[in-house]
């Protein structure tokens, strides 16, 4: 069985198009999702305007998105753990199960990976911002009555922020810092309180996105383009954060943590700035830990139990859903970081939004 | 009791003199030992040629040296542990055992440190550079029968790659790269064979140093200046190196080696070179820890064991000692790559070297 | 100075005497704590029934307690972080700060500890269930208004908890097991879920302490003496339960958990229950970890800032205060596990209870 | 293809018979393995003797044996990796590669593990002493020249070991106490030792066993049983060991090691006694952690490398060789302490031995 969707394909840079395709077959294991929500990620918007990121470039039409929830319309006749009508958020990552990583029990450093909406390979990986949507069933984590699809949708980042902040390990007791209030550091906010981080400390250079890091449980902000002064408050006797989730990419934002930061202070690095310099000897002197943080995979049944739960709010993330007709609009609003988080694109005729 | 002591004084950059100068009194708990040897550091060597380096600058006239042995030849009364006449050698770290870093166990990062022969405090720590110091017999480790002088004089720089060796975890199973072959980074091949690295690959660009690192346990070396293909060969699959001791404080060095980590994998930082540029998205795709490492403390009684138990031979590493008088010598051969190693100074007229 | 002040005095197994005694001189750096309330522990219950417990027998008349808040009356004139009125908890851990345990970061180990109330060590370390006490001023920490004295006095036991869950690193996505709910199970419920475990089963034999830990966060709670069938429920594949705090001592209880532990999974043990029998080929073939906790010392702070920010209501735990002329009535309600959870001795005229 | 093989067959407790069976069929990947030598584990002599241990009993026929190394003597034509001719150590650890644990990470711990010679599952696990094996080309690993087929056959023991060292952690600057000095236990010395322990001390309670550990690597060796003043001597302040490998399964071995564990130690269990008495109360009071190691599955690879590179002389602890007609009189021997360490069946006449 295979049916016709629509789908929201990057042909060119600049170049969005609403596009007619046809599902992939419904294989064992499968079910077909009518998708609700997708929420436009920076990739995206990354592939969006520019064709792609560092050396990863567009080389064919591709579907964009990877943060979508939906509803489940039709399934195998092996799958049990799912009816028509059930809502799930929909996890992107698919790694091979067989690669030494995947034995290794490092799902997203798969050599085979095939996460959606991804350039990285060739043939890519065709997206799923689509109003219906071929996955595995093992793909699909039920969202619980009362979820907005929107938050459900929001999952995939917030998985992110999870695994974060399993890198950075126990939080218990630590002062905390994030660095970068776009909807990952945000997100990070919200993960790192979750775990016990004694105290949150977000730095950004929009007061807009400071306002969100404060509803999303940060303890103090600091705008840090007209707080000239925060550096030197904070790197007293070498330093006073233990830990910061460096989610913005900017140099300026990495090399200003290094000087807060506590000898053995550890920095997990989400943000993607390309070439940055940062100061070895500082780095030395201190013994900081700089440790790159990559995706997720089992984060994300953790991140929709935290949903469903309802221990995590994410609704002050939220800016707005547009028709998928509107994609443009969404993606446009999407780059501006004074009006917008999380902007989502509604496949489902916006009925929920 | 206090008696006259020669010692090496760098008044200003390129001007080292031999001036006459007291020695401390001796207090409880105190011995005077009578300086054997004396290394030559990488950093005596920035203060000798530059006054210091990065923001650390002489600003008063210092003793250098930090990397001594000798002979106990005077104690306070209240010392049991030595007898006139023992050899020992002297750990330079003189951490507070009070501020809040020495009672986490860091002492390293003590608040209150005064390392020899160190201009980062003001007045400046007087360095061991002398043929009499006064220290604390919990400095002074007893050396074997048979050592001779100058590989106990060897015991700090081998201190500092046991730390490293230490921030890097178990190596068990490890395929480990280390990069620069200057006294670090060939201590750090012995660190590392000792403690189990499966496989140790060294890099540097002077063939004569490569040589050193042969025999101090490489099982392979490259001359990563003339060998254009080596990333290329250790970069697929997303890299093949667990463990990396980055020792040359250079940034191609530290990029190249960033491209053969295996995800997740460990780079240790002991080289110091400023700001340097960073692949911040390899960094997070890969997962990487970039760690730094910074002197050592209690590994000081570890590197006396290990050098007294024959576990580790240094001396392919040392070079040449050359008389006190004959200091200023002794440091342009210390800068020269291909024709040193360690370079020593004979503060006991050479009689032992 | 010093003063007249009431104190418990436990002169033999069930003679327990409201003595007057003197308070210690008010020395450099210290305060005098005029005592509001104090908890009742397990061990100041083994004292007092049975004078000590395992090795650790009183030999001499010693004050009890160690878990108490009050009111700060007077102080020597160096101190300047406190005004006469403050409320303040007082932390009982006193280490030296200068044996190789304090000195490596392990302060709860030191060998030359001085815990309020402990026969260990011979003269015995006096308790703090007296009506005035002084104290060092980094012993006390302020405890924010609106607070009551009798859950300030709870950042003892809570601190064990904390502790404890510092010891099992990450709770992130991690299904937890708490086996006794006393008063250290249930305050280890609630840190656990401050610190983000995704899910909390709580067992014991006694249904009305089950009650509170529902009251303090587990999702669910087993009654082990009725529900013949929880080990085998959950103990499929191996096991289904990443942690488990061991609170009660029990023999049966750790052997349960070790079955619905899964591979590698971490047990951290607080109860103290003398010999237990353990199957050792389990524990090897499931590479379970068993890991004592004991006590606490920063984590006092901490315990202190998450009652202030009212991120844990530790009201339910909260059974009676005595004033302390009924100390003895106290002391036989503590042993009364389903009437009592945590009793309190008020030494303040019960004004506050 | 299938040919005639001759196997030890247990048919019952003492009833161990050399009978014919046909191998398994060669598949594609497979490798057909001519076997030289066999060790003889302590859990064979265990079927041998008592026909299982714990729940674990022989229910069937069963072919024991699982250390065994030989010589290609064909292949599927899909092997490219071994040519005829080659001599091998084959890895008896065949995990499912699917199910949960094997995706973390964790293959010793798969919930469909096929190890050679184990009753655990129904049908039981065939074992590898037989005179021909077809096994899988990825289980096999090439022996060095120069290699004798008997050490190469103590890759087995010697991986079991390296991985109990791995779950250790680092061993630098350790002093590590191993107890019972069997074959595990005196390959744990060695696999110590070559990871860096600084320091390591045997007991035992023959001597004749104690004499092997110390050509193994151990520093001391201590008779438990004539010396009772050990653990007094290496209790005080509180214990003096980093780390322990309790290789013995005794209860009176492990309660002896847990007074010498210094707080915060480390004790690996790897002997196998079924229930033991532990002391709670010293586990809690010194924070010690007790972890279970099991089998291995990356580590094979390892010890066939440095067994390979000669960082490792396992010749002290083989005992002696005997054709596979006299296998009852091999069990026999192994069964004694004083006599024997390793005793190993020929399956190919022993020319090799």
């Amino acid at each position: 069985m295979r049916m016709r969707c629509m789908c929201l394909v990057l042909h060119a840079p600049e170049d969005l198009r609403l596009d007619e395709q046809m599902t992939d077959e419904l294989g064992p294991g499968q079910v077909l999702v009518r998708v609700g929500m997708g929420g436009i990620c920076g990739s995206d918007l990354h592939y969006f305007r520019h064709g792609g990121f560092g050396a990863i470039r567009i080389k064919e039409p591709m579907v964009l998105g990877h943060e979508v929830a939906g509803t489940v319309a039709a399934m195998a006749s092996d799958v049990t753990s799912f009816e028509v009508g059930d809502r799930v958020a929909v996890n992107p990552s698919r790694p091979c199960g067989a690669c030494r990583f995947c034995l290794e029990g490092l799902p997203n450093q798969c050599l085979d990976m095939r996460y959606y909406g991804s350039a990285m390979r060739m043939p890519h990986s065709q997206g799923a911002f689509r109003d219906a949507l071929v996955c595995n069933a093992s793909q699909c984590h039920a969202v619980a009555p009362g979820v907005p699809m929107a938050e459900a949708a929001v999952a995939e980042p917030f998985s992110v922020a999870l695994h974060a902040v399993g890198r950075a390990g126990s939080l218990l007791g630590k002062r905390v810092l994030v660095s970068g209030c776009g909807p990952i550091g945000v997100l990070a906010i919200a993960a790192a309180r979750l775990h016990g981080a004694a105290e949150v400390v977000a730095t950004d250079v929009v007061d807009e996105a400071l306002a969100i890091a404060r509803r999303m449980g940060a303890h103090h902000t600091i705008n840090a383009a007209s707080d000239q002064d925060w550096v030197a408050r904070n790197a007293a006797d070498k330093g006073s954060f233990d830990v910061m989730f460096e989610c913005s990419g900017n140099e300026r934002a990495l090399r200003d943590g290094l000087e807060v930061m506590r000898p053995r202070g550890v920095v997990v690095q989400l943000g993607l700035g390309g070439d940055v310099s940062v100061p070895q000897n500082l780095i030395v002197a201190k013994e900081l830990a700089l440790m790159g943080s990559f995706r997720f995979h089992a984060e994300f049944a953790l991140a929709v139990k935290l949903i469903n739960d309802r221990r995590v709010d994410l609704s002050p993330i939220i800016t707005r859903a547009f028709p998928m007709q509107d994609a443009v609009s969404a993606f446009e609003l999407a780059a501006d970081r004074k009006r917008a988080m999380k902007v989502l694109i509604d496949f489902g005729l916006g009925a929920e939004a």
